[in-house]
């Protein structure tokens, strides 16, 4: 079936660009020797998440226990869910988690390590706790090296200490090395053995052989790319592995073309960039607007026509992906599968 | 069941709150003599419209074929697309739909039209179309009131004319009633009756009486109010049903706590607002960013702590309510019912 049969607006992965982009990333793992350990928040499909590890990368990571879950359940066996799981409905999914997969968690307070501690010693489960450390990305994580050795230590039983995890701010990849540098050190001090240190971001993923410390990487995005990345300069527009093909259904000026897709697709991430996309086909118009089910191109001259369909590259791929059941699995122009999004919406 | 037995994150719909607001608006409808036909893009659920039907409400309006499709499944008999409806696909679902219910479309151009008045007689399909104006809200519609006239004319067999529709844009009621009136004024030169003038949004809706010629409103946020109708003045904080209960994950300093919902439960909508919600309970706290599953509260003290619970008021309702498979109905902090968002994700 060729893609002008889909009905609009849709995702297409081009599977291609997705290969070469898994491809990539493992090379350059490979050739640093660090572990690659890919996010599955971008693409939420048990598919490409084999695909990711036939290249080489060793487990998964996700966000969420219910990600996790339905990653499990197509027989993916080694997960790193990169989150404090709070609260004893979780803790019990936790157990049975840890139960059928090789599991790995993580924990950056005191009323986390407890909760494992606690979950571990009623239930028998055994999994691994990376610390989460704040390397300057100001959102979770422990805020002093010493903090990381006091709650690794409070660790027990079947929860046991595995290493440190950091989700480290954009463009201060030297930071965050000089943060782990220093941990790794008080862990020594107190006779700790720190087996993984993980690091993630697409960002800056090019620059992970820099900080010699890391044994593991956490690239989400790296499987799509998307416009926010080539603005980040770690991809090229061409990289782009996902659009949303959408349909003009509306020209009321010269000046300004509306597409079937808006924040209900292409959501309002901006992430610092001007307008909501790129349209490689005509690259001069400014996606400017979008309202929940309309977009709004702006260009002099040259916008597509009523009927016309267009390809547009997201500013962000992993949450539009997550606004489909279904993703298109496309090469040259041909829909190869129809592929459902198994994890999407799974944020509980 | 109480609240505190769910896990989180979800979506709260307070019961009566929301049938306040429904009957709040209905009341206003009644007063002054316009129809309501509610824009059901805000909840995508059934049982919700017909409460909305239920209290007076003339039909219902969707965005999408697809949420149309759900609506009319469930026995919802009058509906208007507010969107033109482009290709063969959709114009093969619209006569299917066509069959079944008393069905309203919009266009806006010749294209549209056209396809209209084929699909009227290659199968028979009856259905009544609004010409769509943009009366300043620079979106789809028309751009003068004699193309109005003109399309309108183009309009052949049971692709019927029944009248205008505008989505305005917000506080300019008053050059949406200038355009309308000087379009009406040339349907009447033109000989041609308009049955219905039909124009939406809820943060202008409380003036839709101050325009003479409406016979309709098409309000969708009303049913649940949101942080940026509180904004907009159209309803007050304690008005707002719709409230995601999150849990703190995580708090790394006594100025920063983490809780488990982001961008793809709050959605990145921002709305011309500063932060992504409002805590009632903690009304300090700033909710100052997200990430994919986290969101950061901010305040100099008084945060809460890992493990506490708290409801936010999102920016906008919409979009929020489209993320989740399920919304619980509350009533006191108790459980009435766990709702299938039935139209969620309908797109296409």
């Amino acid at each position: 079936m060729n893609i002008d049969a889909l009905s609009t607006p849709c995702v297409l992965i081009d599977a291609d660009k997705m290969k070469a982009n898994i491809q990539r990333a493992q090379d350059y793992a490979d050739t640093y020797g660090f572990t690659l350990r890919p996010h599955i928040k971008t693409h939420k499909i048990p598919a490409f998440a084999y695909l990711q590890i036939e290249a080489g990368a060793r487990g998964i990571t996700c966000q969420k226990l219910g990600e996790a879950e339905v990653m499990a359940d197509a027989g993916l066996d080694d997960i790193l869910i990169s989150y404090n799981i709070i609260g004893f409905d979780k803790l019990s999914r936790l157990a049975a988690l840890a139960r059928k997969i090789k599991l790995t968690v993580a924990a950056d307070s005191r009323f986390t390590v407890d909760g494992y501690n606690a979950v571990a010693e009623t239930t028998g489960a055994t999994f691994d706790v990376l610390i989460e450390c704040d390397t300057g990305g100001g959102r979770c994580g422990v805020q002093t090296p010493d903090e990381a050795v006091t709650l690794a230590a409070a660790l027990r039983g079947g929860a046991r200490f595995a290493g440190l995890m950091t989700y480290p701010a954009t463009g201060k990849t030297e930071e965050m090395s000089e943060w782990l540098r220093a941990a790794i050190a008080a862990f020594d001090k107190a006779g700790v053995t720190v087996e993984t240190v993980s690091a993630g971001g697409t960002p800056d993923m090019w620059k992970a052989h820099t900080v010699a410390c890391l044994t593991e990487y956490r690239p989400g995005t790296y499987i799509y790319m998307d416009r926010s990345q080539v603005a980040a300069g770690s991809a090229m527009m061409q990289d782009c592995a996902l659009t949303v093909l959408t349909t003009v259904v509306s020209k009321p000026r010269p000046d300004r073309a509306i597409i079937d897709a808006g924040t209900k697709v292409l959501t309002s991430d901006i992430l610092g960039m001007d307008g909501f996309g790129h349209i490689p086909s005509c690259p001069q118009a400014h996606v400017s607007g979008l309202s929940e089910e309309h977009g709004i191109l702006r260009a002099e001259s040259g916008l597509p026509e009523i009927g016309d369909r267009v390809q547009i590259v997201p500013n962000h791929a992993c949450v539009v992906s997550n606004m489909f059941d279904t993703v298109y699995l496309v090469s040259g122009g041909h829909v190869l599968d129809a592929l459902p999004v198994a994890a999407r919406g799974k944020v509980v």
